[in-house]
C-alpha cells in the first residue's frame, strides 16, 4: 500500500488508537479472552493465506539477497503458525490484570486507599523481521486492556498485513474495536519517526530487535521507551560452590543457546577451586564447539585457551565464545559484574549462606540467582505467562515484561463524605 | 563559592554519587536510621547558625525585589526547623522498603522465583525556593537506599548550604559516606544542564516546582524524569448523591487550600441535583471569596455567576477561582474529565453502587476517588509516611511519589543447580 501523506497517516492511526485504547480498557475479561480465542482461530483457518503472503515476503528478500538465517526467521511454517494460535490461547488463559485493587486499607481519617491496576492505554511497538512478534504483542496488549500500534520490518509487510486481518477479525467478533491492533500499512521509514513523535496519542515504545535499533529509537523518542540493551551475564563459581552444580550450570548458561541475551558470555570462577572446575568444563565446551578466552591465570590451567583482552570482558558475544576470569573471591566477582556487566542477569553457584545472600542483594542486575542457569531469565521460565520483552532499564518494567509491564496502577480512595481538615 | 570550571565539578559530583550510592544501597536498616537521627539532631542544634545564613539569603533577596510570598516560602522560622528535623525522625520510623521480597513461589521447573525491592541508585532533585525540600529529600533518598544531588534555587543557596553540612554530619555519625547527599554549591544555571546530562551517573530526576520548570527540564533531560504537570482536579456530584456530603467534599475539595495542585478546579454537577446544591454550595464559596465562572445551566440557577469560557475548563487556577458545569449524567461528566482533566486527582460523589464502580474503573487519573476530598492525595493521607512530589506520569509511579517510587525491583532466583532444558 502506497501512502502518500505519511504523517497524516500516522496521526490518523494515533488518534484511532488513542480511541479503541479508552474502549479497550474498560473491555471485560471475557470480551478479551474471545477476541483472543477468535484470533487464534483466524490463524489456523487463514493458514493457506498467511503462507500465500509470507511466500511473498520471502521471494522480495531473496531478490533483495537477505541472508538465509533472516530468510528462515521470517519463514511461517505450519509449526510456527501454530505456536502463534497456542500463544494467543496462552494468553487468553492468563489472569486479567486490569482492576486488580490491592492493599486497599482504612487510614486514620476514615477513607480506604489502595491501588488498582489499570492499562497504560497506547503501546508502539517497532521490531524486525519474525512476523510472530505481531501476533504475540497484539495479544498480550489487548489481554493488559491496551490499544497498540505494530511497527514491523519491511521485509515481513506482507507476512504482517495477512495476520492483521486475523487479528481484526478476532475483535469484530467479541465486539471490539479493530482499531485496537493497528498494523502500520506502509513501509515508509518516516512512519517510524511520527511514531515516535506522537506522545499524546502513544504512551510507551517497545523496541525489539538489534541494539542499533533500539539505540536509535531511544535518541529520538519524545516517548518513554522500555527498552533491552545489552546481555552480557555472568556466572560466578564460588570456591564453596558445590562443583558439580557449578559444570552443570556453567556449561548450561553458555551452551544451551549461543543467540540469546540471558546466555552467560563471561564466567568468572574463584582461584582456589579454578584448577578443580576449569578442565573438566574446558572439556565440555571444547565438545560443544565453544571458543574460549581467558585471563592469565585461566591460561595457565587451560593450556589451549586463547588471552582475554579487556574488550572481552564488555562483549555480547551472542555466539559459541566464552570469555573467563579467576578471581580472588566474591568482591573481585561483584567488582568485575559491576564494572563490566550490563544488568541484565548474573549467577552465582555456592553453598555458602552468606555469600549467596551478598550476591543476592549487592549485584544490581535485572535477575539475580543462586545455583541456577542464568537461562532462566524468561517471562515463561518466571510464570509471567508471556513477555513481550526483558527491560535493562531500571524504572517501571526491569528484568521479562509480561502483562503486569504493559499495565500501571492508580490510587483509588473510597470514602463516606470525608473532608480534609 | 565560585567554581571555574561547571561541567568539571558536576562530573566529581556525578562520579562520587555514583560511588556513594552503591555504598548505601548496602547499608543496613540500622545505619541509615542513625543517620536520620543525627541529621535531625545537627538541625536542631544548628538552629542559630541556619537562621544567620538563612538572613543571608532572604537580604539578598530583599535586594532582588522577591515577592513578599516568595520571600516567606524561604523563611526559615524556628517552627519550620523544628519541623524539618521531625520530618527526619518520621522517614526514619518508616519501614525499609530496601531488600523486600514479594511474589517468591516455586515454578514447575524447581527454581524459586520472586522479587526484591532495591534502591534506584542516584537520584537528581531540582527544586526551587522552599530550603525545606532539601532535608525531605535527603531523608527519603537515602532511607531508599539511593545517592542524591540537590540542585536548590539560587535564592536559598546559603540556608541550603547549612543544611548539607547538617545532613553531613549526620552521615559521618552513622559511617556513611557524606557525598551520599551531595548540594550542588555553585548557582551557576549550567550546572543543571550538566546534570540532566550525566546518565551515567543519575538514574532518575525528580524536577519540584513551577510547570515552565518542569517543561524545561523534561525537554531537555538525557535521564528519566518523574514529574508533575497540571492538577486539573474534578468533583461530580452525581444526581443520587447525599446532598449534605456533596455540599461538605465539593466546598472542602476547593477552599481548604487554594494554591495547591489536588485543590478542585472544576465542579461538574448533575442536571437534576444541580438546582438543589448549587445554591447553598455557592453561598459558601462567596463567603469563602470564591469567584464562580458558570456553563448556560448554572448561570441559569445561580444570578452572580460569571460565564465561563472554554478555557476555564482547561485551566488550573491554583487560586480562589472555580469553575462549575451543568452535565447531563455520568458519561458527561467522565467525558468532560477526559477532555479537559490532567489525569491527576477527580472525585465522584453517589451512593449509587454501579455508577461509582463506573467512575473508579473508568476514570484514567493517578488518583481516583467516590465520595472523599480531592485534598486527600498526598503521600502523607495515603500512608506513604512522607513524598518527594506527585506524579502525573503513568509510568514507573503515578500520583503521589513516597519510599516506594524511590525504588525498583529485581528478579531474585533460588535453586539448587538447575538448568534449562
Amino acid at each position: 500500500m502506497t501512502i502518500e501523506n505519511v504523517q497524516q497517516y500516522m496521526q490518523s492511526v494515533g488518534s484511532q488508537a488513542r480511541r479503541a485504547g479508552r474502549q479497550v480498557s474498560r473491555a471485560t475479561t471475557g470480551a478479551k479472552n474471545q477476541a483472543l480465542l477468535a484470533m487464534a482461530c483466524a490463524i489456523e483457518a487463514g493458514r493457506e493465506r498467511i503462507q500465500q503472503e509470507n511466500a511473498r515476503d520471502l521471494e522480495a528478500g531473496r531478490q533483495r539477497g537477505l541472508s538465509e538465517a533472516l530468510l528462515d526467521r521470517l519463514t511461517l511454517t505450519d509449526a510456527r503458525i501454530e505456536s502463534m494460535a497456542e500463544g494467543l490461547r496462552q494468553i487468553a488463559a492468563l489472569a486479567d490484570p486490569v482492576g486488580e485493587i490491592t492493599d486497599l486499607s482504612y487510614r486514620p481519617s476514615g477513607i480506604q486507599v489502595g491501588r488498582m491496576r489499570v492499562p497504560l492505554g497506547v503501546i508502539g511497538i517497532i521490531y524486525e523481521s519474525r512476523p510472530n512478534v505481531t501476533v504475540d504483542a497484539a495479544g498480550l496488549c489487548l489481554k493488559a486492556g491496551n490499544a497498540c500500534i505494530l511497527r514491523g520490518g519491511s521485509e515481513a509487510i506482507h507476512s504482517n498485513q495477512v495476520l492483521a486481518s486475523c487479528i481484526r477479525a478476532g475483535l469484530e467478533q467479541a465486539g471490539l474495536p479493530q482499531t485496537a491492533v493497528q498494523v502500520v500499512e506502509t513501509t515508509d521509514r518516516a512512519a517510524v519517526g511520527e511514531l515516535l513523535k506522537m506522545d499524546s496519542f502513544v504512551d510507551v515504545i517497545v523496541p525489539r530487535g538489534g541494539k542499533g535499533l533500539i539505540e536509535r529509537i531511544t535518541a529520538e523518542s519524545k516517548i518513554p521507551v522500555i527498552k533491552h540493551l545489552d546481555g552480557i551475564c555472568h556466572v560466578y563459581i564460588d570456591d564453596r560452590a558445590d562443583p558439580d552444580k557449578a559444570i552443570a550450570i556453567a556449561y548450561n548458561a553458555k551452551t544451551q543457546r549461543f543467540g540469546v541475551c540471558n546466555a552467560m558470555e563471561t564466567l568468572l570462577v574463584h582461584k582456589d577451586i579454578a584448577a578443580q572446575v576449569l578442565p573438566p568444563l574446558a572439556n565440555k565446551y571444547r565438545e560443544a564447539g565453544v571458543e574460549l578466552r581467558g585471563c592469565d591465570r585461566t591460561c595457565q590451567i587451560l593450556a589451549d585457551c586463547q588471552p582475554a583482552t579487556g574488550e572481552d570482558w564488555a562483549t555480547e558475544y551472542l555466539a559459541p565464545i566464552l570469555a573467563i576470569r579467576v578471581v580472588d573471591d566474591l568482591d573481585g566477582a561483584m567488582d568485575h559484574i559491576d564494572r563490566y556487566g550490563s544488568a541484565h542477569t548474573d549467577a552465582i553457584v555456592t553453598e555458602d549462606y552468606t555469600r549467596a545472600r551478598r550476591f543476592l542483594r549487592e549485584v544490581d542486575s535485572s535477575s539475580v540467582m543462586v545455583n541456577a542457569s542464568t537461562r532462566f531469565a524468561d517471562g515463561f521460565e518466571y510464570g509471567l505467562g508471556a513477555e513481550i520483552g526483558i527491560s535493562t532499564d531500571k524504572l517501571h518494567a526491569r528484568g521479562p515484561v509480561g502483562l503486569e509491564g504493559l499495565t500501571t496502577q492508580k490510587f483509588v480512595v473510597l470514602g463516606d463524605g470525608q473532608i480534609r481538615t
